[in-house]
């Protein structure tokens, strides 16, 4: 019989469910607006519908587990929302042990980056490497590593919140509360915020017409279009992403770095500055790593999920034939 | 019979080998000043000579091997040392399998930098856990980082090259070429950099009788007479150690973070601040993860090396028994 997981991709805006097949093809899928504000009881009921209505008549003997992708940093080794910001009430929340209340199927979870670094790895962009490292760029940056053919998870699974490593002393505020983060500069935000400062100030712009409505995709059309002042800012945002993916590519020494995100619609444009930044600083040994948009797009974390669950499945067969 | 390692640390300054135990503990050692102009083939006759010295005498039979600690970045998987910029002729040169053909035992190699956190891992201050990252702060920065349990290599097993990841946009120049690396600013060779220069500008201060003498120690012992640059300048170095190691707590999500190298010595009087930069400055879930001196001092790489020829032994072992 074909074995199917369910994933799940629990975002402060969007919830959404799929079955997966152990190829990591998506059979059939739901989504919903996430009630953020109603409370953690409300949210699992969401997740509840949603998986109830994509099983509705199937076979479900050959349901594997639930993945879940819990925006962070979560604790998923206890399985305990901390204080997620995105989500109201879910302080403290044994989500794990409640999600697993309401299903009859092995709950795994896992931080959002890292999830997403899973789906790219298992059946995206990093299919049969051993080590990458991946980066959703959208309205902030986060991510995930595998390193020598194992996710890497860390204290409590919350590792890879590179959003949130310095590339500025006392720089720009960052949601987190610090200053300075890669995302309070590289995030599709910053860009954004970026374009609309700067095409208020400038005559000649195109984008100075939109003020203060000019959004990402605004600035890419103007680019194309032939406006300086746009092909400046994605040459800027380019360079910033390659600097950072130099940080990261000297931390982890991934085969490649997988992009993701709102921001990677746009890789075609990105992709040669943010090379020819790491061919020409990082240290040479590094130098050819490539940078590659993610395959499975939107659907990174989605997949990703689904595959922690078939990933369990095999961790356990693994370790019954060892110990047999 | 006791089973002993024998560990090697080459670097460009200095060629050191032990005989350690199964517990850590340097049995026997000996150094020697490297001499790094001379060639690849003077070098490893040196690290020959200094073996053939600690084994003379001894039971040959209980040695399980030889572990060597070099100058990175390395290739480790494929052995070879692409090009080592402190060691002249390290030019894609085969380290690992000349070493192999002047000892009976197996060569492991490892990262100078991956091969300490190992030590401090194994027998020093992270003894136990399960995730921890060694960070060097001397000449340069380096280091290494254990996660899940295991050692984080990656592609080449280059991992970890965490002095070379940029805390400054086009900021300081950096020995690796690029600018606005963490060592460029972090390292004890760019904090003695800054009190010099700061030292000839300030009427006041002790250390400007010094002038372009200053070393890292003096300033230190001017701040423990109360000469207030000195404070200012070391409080200023612990401020950029807090934000980097923030940096690196976001993205490995260690238990602790193990600080070696030359500036160690001044730990007790650096810690406060570091540790307050992170109580302060890390997202709320990471807040908690404590610095700590390493355990091992200046033989953290040492007897890391030794363990990595315990660890080869040991992973066999767990191997056979899984496939008996």
């Amino acid at each position: 019989m074909q074995q199917i997981a369910i994933g799940i991709d629990l975002g402060g805006t969007q919830v959404r469910a799929a079955l997966v097949d152990e190829g990591g093809t998506i059979l059939s899928r739901a989504e919903e607006r996430t009630e953020a504000l109603a409370g953690p009881e409300r949210v699992l009921g969401q997740i509840r519908g949603l998986v109830d209505g994509l099983l509705s008549g199937k076979e479900l003997r050959s349901v594997v587990g639930i993945g879940v992708s819990a925006p962070g940093p979560i604790d998923t080794v206890a399985g305990v929302a901390t204080n997620t910001p995105t989500l109201a009430g879910f302080v403290n929340y044994p989500l794990r042990a409640e999600l697993q209340k309401r299903f009859r199927y092995p709950v795994r979870l896992e931080n959002d980056g890292i999830a997403a670094a899973i789906g790219e790895w298992q059946f995206g962009a990093g299919k049969g490497l051993e080590n990458l490292v991946y980066v959703t760029v959208s309205t902030g940056i986060g991510g995930g590593a595998v390193v020598d053919n194992r996710v890497v998870r860390g204290r409590k699974g919350m590792a890879a919140h590179i959003g949130h490593m310095s590339v500025m002393p006392n720089g720009a505020p960052c949601p987190c509360g610090n200053r300075g983060c890669f995302e309070a500069y590289g995030s599709g935000t910053a860009f954004t915020a970026r374009a609309r400062e700067r095409a208020l100030q400038c005559a000649e712009t195109t984008l100075g017409k939109n003020g203060a409505d000019v959004h990402s995709r605004d600035v890419f059309t103007a680019g194309r279009l032939g406006d300086t002042l746009a092909n400046d800012l994605i040459d800027e945002e380019a360079e910033i992403l390659g600097r950072g993916f130099t940080s990261l590519i000297h931390i982890f020494s991934p085969e490649i770095v997988v992009m993701g995100g709102g921001l990677s619609h746009e890789f075609e444009r990105l992709q040669q500055g943010i090379q020819t930044y790491i061919s020409h600083w990082a240290m040479p040994a590094f130098r050819d790593v490539q940078v590659v948009r993610a395959a499975l797009g939107q659907n990174s974390g989605l997949i990703g999920a689904a595959a922690l669950a078939f990933l369990s499945v095999r961790s356990t067969r693994a370790r019954t034939v060892a110990a047999g």
